[in-house]
């Protein structure tokens, strides 16, 4: 079986990768919160056929979660994370404690202007700050020279884009496509909470992005028209309450009203009490 | 003489550093806004000793200048800058335009919490997160095992402490001690700006620090007490403005009002029209 290490500590991670580095190899890292599922799969060998050292961070992030929010009750298995990790030839998972990341007197925070202030940021407003913070601690601590993230977190990704720009970090940023059940529901962890009827209702995400596609296919361009329909879709499910439905530019996420060129449809519905999100790109 | 390298893409020093980190090469960096004087020599020297590379980057931040402040009237003068280093034995002059570092849609920002909200950060409320910025940005770009930064600064060395911390930048951060005139004043920049006559009153700062240096060591403790005394000493040189005198712990820069252990007495004064700082330890 092949060799996996469990690296806890800050600095011995550090070390590790400046070992690494210093003999002319390659690191990818894909970040996870843990409990990994079929959706992080393709990541994961993304990441093993990108770098000739494969790191995989599991940590649930304490400030990315407001106090209402579920940081306590998100579902963790490190043994079954650890045993589906060594299946997959990852050759680091890095699993720090949160006092080790987040010590006495803790108070540096990076935060974005404009992107935050869009889609989820809008419901969640501390959320972003607590992406970008972490993730720039990550990117020191792994030291990677390419680093994966899913487009099913795209608003995530497109400020860790711009922050590993703006703050000149040297690592390529890879986004990968959403991974979908069979009848087209995104994965997430959080889908473990929904009920059996839950699970039916929540298809509507996936339902009202095709709809849209759809309708913009069929050359309406009118983004009101689409989001209308959407939310006419979602609704007419049982235990849906819509969060957000926009349809906006892919790069900055300003709204916009015409589909005139590529636009992301990107929305966040709260099926009982579990948030699930989706987007799509809309191509006219 | 001595090879001396001019970089101005932040790539091609990316480029640089990391083909000397790949063949076991430590490298120190001195972050300056260049317009060189002796004040800066003692650092170099100090960052020739512990690097086996050294990289000094000389850009004027204008992020951390607020409107009103003297951005476009800072001192310049790379010519100079550039003889100074040559001879000072320095491998690499960083120098970056801003186009390049601070590129379009430029948004992404490091603050810190509570100790810019002391000292100069009251009065210039911008500046910190300018520094913050700047700072990892550069760290980002340079790549350094070392960086020096003046005790002059102090808050800012302190901030850039808490803050590489903080991110997990795996970088030594050594502080080196304020470099003097004979008379005792304080090198600077700025001092530039000084009529001959200012130049007596600006003297005015260090006396304030001897003096409570001197009543400390004479046994008190009452932190209002010698701050009264500087004010009072200060106040009588002409063209004199205080912005802040303050006693405070020297690591969370909160006001202290007994000196029972280590202080840091700190002060920033306008001479004219020239925002001088200043500080010292005092120890009771």
């Amino acid at each position: 079986m092949h060799d996996i290490k469990v690296i806890i500590r800050t600095t011995e991670m550090q070390e590790y990768s400046e070992r690494m580095r210093s003999v002319g190899k390659t690191i990818a890292f894909v970040p996870t919160m843990g409990f990994l599922h079929e959706g992080h799969l393709p990541l994961i060998k993304e990441g093993r056929k990108l770098g000739d050292n494969l790191v995989v961070s599991i940590f649930v992030n304490p400030s990315q979660f407001s106090p209402e929010e579920d940081f306590e009750s998100y579902p963790r298995n490190f043994d079954n994370d650890l045993k589906l990790l060594q299946k997959e030839g990852v050759d680091v998972i890095f699993y720090p404690d949160k006092n080790d990341l987040y010590q006495d007197g803790f108070q540096t925070y990076v935060e974005l202007e404009n992107l935050p202030k869009h889609l989820c940021g809008i419901s969640r407003p501390i959320f972003f700050q607590g992406v970008a913070t972490v993730v720039t601690k990550l990117f020191n601590i792994v030291k990677p020279h390419i680093a994966i993230f899913g487009r099913k977190d795209y608003q995530q990704l497109v400020i860790i884009r711009r922050m590993a720009r703006d703050l000149n970090f040297d690592i390529k940023i890879v986004g990968f496509p959403t991974v979908r059940e069979p009848d087209g529901l995104a994965m997430s962890s959080r889908n473990t909470y929904l009920t059996p009827e839950q699970r039916i209702n929540a298809l509507s995400l996936y339902k009202s992005l095709k709809q849209s596609k759809k309708l913009v296919e069929s050359g309406i361009k009118d983004a009101k028209r689409i989001i209308d329909a959407a939310y006419t879709l979602i609704k007419s499910h049982p235990e849906t309450v819509i969060d957000y439905i926009a349809i906006c530019d892919p790069e900055t996420l300003a709204d916009m009203e015409t589909i005139d060129r590529p636009a992301l449809m990107a929305l966040a519905v709260n099926v009982g009490k579990t948030r699930l999100i989706d987007n799509m790109i809309l191509k006219p």
